[in-house]
């Protein structure tokens, strides 16, 4: 038995991730994910740096950057190389048709908004059980909020029409985010307008961001028991 | 002669926070601001409480919190007091007419922010030397922004229009928000429509909060060398 079999999803990530390392061309200042996905990208990515081919990455999480320096990738700043070329990353949900997301259940979501707002093109790779109608419609979104004033901004999000749950960490602690801020995890249900949402959620002050990524996709892969399938914007 | 007209600009001010320290009732949950003018008026209600006024307070900044605790007013937080009664604060400036306000030289915008958001009623008592026509002709708008990215947040706000310093404490080191973050400070020039840069502001990612205040304003009250003037939105 081939290791390939060993967890169908898993390896359909993985055909999905080299596809999308196939876009990374020599010279580029390159975006790199967080999550599980993204973890199958950097490793293939690894393995083309080990053949000879040179870019430089920015990376929106430790891990990610712990990931990238053990293969060698060359990690570079903002600072240096503000125009990102291509940002690859996963998501929670994707909308079909808009191509909108929902990202930052592994609490990432502020710098990965960054990263994918500065980059030319944004390439978001995911199975197809990430795919809805609907974004809302399984996963929460999640808000990052200043710990300030946190009850009084949650008071405004439940008048939005959120369910709020306050996230968590393993031991139980509130969550702390990059930032030293909390999320909020608003439980909407189906969204019909999330653009709308969004400009809603952005007029709350105590709001720092939002996992709403709206209008920032330019592709979307999707891994299929059947194959790869690549989305564009409708 | 009398300490009063030992400086007039600083006795107009005072004359203006004693009328707003009128608006504090018995019983009321009230936001106290920062900077000069709003240590005139914790002064005042120092100066009540002794004499038996009772009311509960959140401070808007360390500073702040410190001058009341001095005088033994009862300091309390969002999560006993989500909803504020009246929040008194100063302004860098007042917009004629809208009285939109451009706010956060001092650093505290986005605290100060938030408890304005909480508040029923928002005082802002300033001396006439803050009145404008039209915001942003005098002073930057400062904008908090996350470190991270914030070279690639810089080159969105020059797309904006903004003329850029960043600003730095005393020690020329890079001043640092209460939440961790830096402040750039935008100059526009005169801002034709504030409702519209403001939303223009949130929808750029590293954008944490800016110091427009817009629609916020219960009531102005204006120390000018022939008295006070009290303004409400036109």
């Amino acid at each position: 038995m081939s290791t390939q079999n060993a967890d169908p999803r898993a390896e359909l990530k993985r055909q999905a991730a080299i596809e999308a390392a196939d876009m990374v061309k020599d010279g580029m200042v390159v975006g790199l994910g967080s999550g599980s996905t993204s973890a199958f990208m950097i490793e293939e990515l690894g393995r083309r740096w080990a053949d000879g081919l040179r870019f430089s990455a920015i990376p929106t999480s430790e891990r990610s950057a712990e990931q990238a320096r053990s293969h060698g990738i060359r990690l570079v700043t903002f600072a240096t190389h503000p125009q990102i070329d291509i940002d690859i990353d996963g998501a929670d949900e994707v909308e079909r048709g808009s191509l909108n997301l929902i990202k930052g259940l592994g609490g990432a979501l502020f710098r990965e908004k960054i990263v994918a707002a500065a980059a030319r093109k944004f390439v978001v790779v995911v199975d197809d059980s990430k795919l809805v109608d609907r974004l809302g419609a399984r996963v929460p979104v999640p808000v990052e909020v200043a710990n300030f004033g946190w009850t009084s901004t949650a008071r405004q999000l439940e008048a939005l029409g959120a369910k709020i749950t306050q996230r968590l960490d393993r031991g139980g602690n509130v969550f702390v985010t990059d930032g030293g801020n909390m999320i909020l995890d608003c439980h909407f249900g189906p969204i019909a307008d999330s653009a709308s949402l969004q400009r809603q959620l952005e007029q709350i002050v105590g709001v720092i961001e939002t996992g709403l990524f709206i209008g920032r996709t330019s592709e979307v892969i999707v891994a299929t028991a059947d194959g790869l399938q690549r989305l564009g914007v409708a």
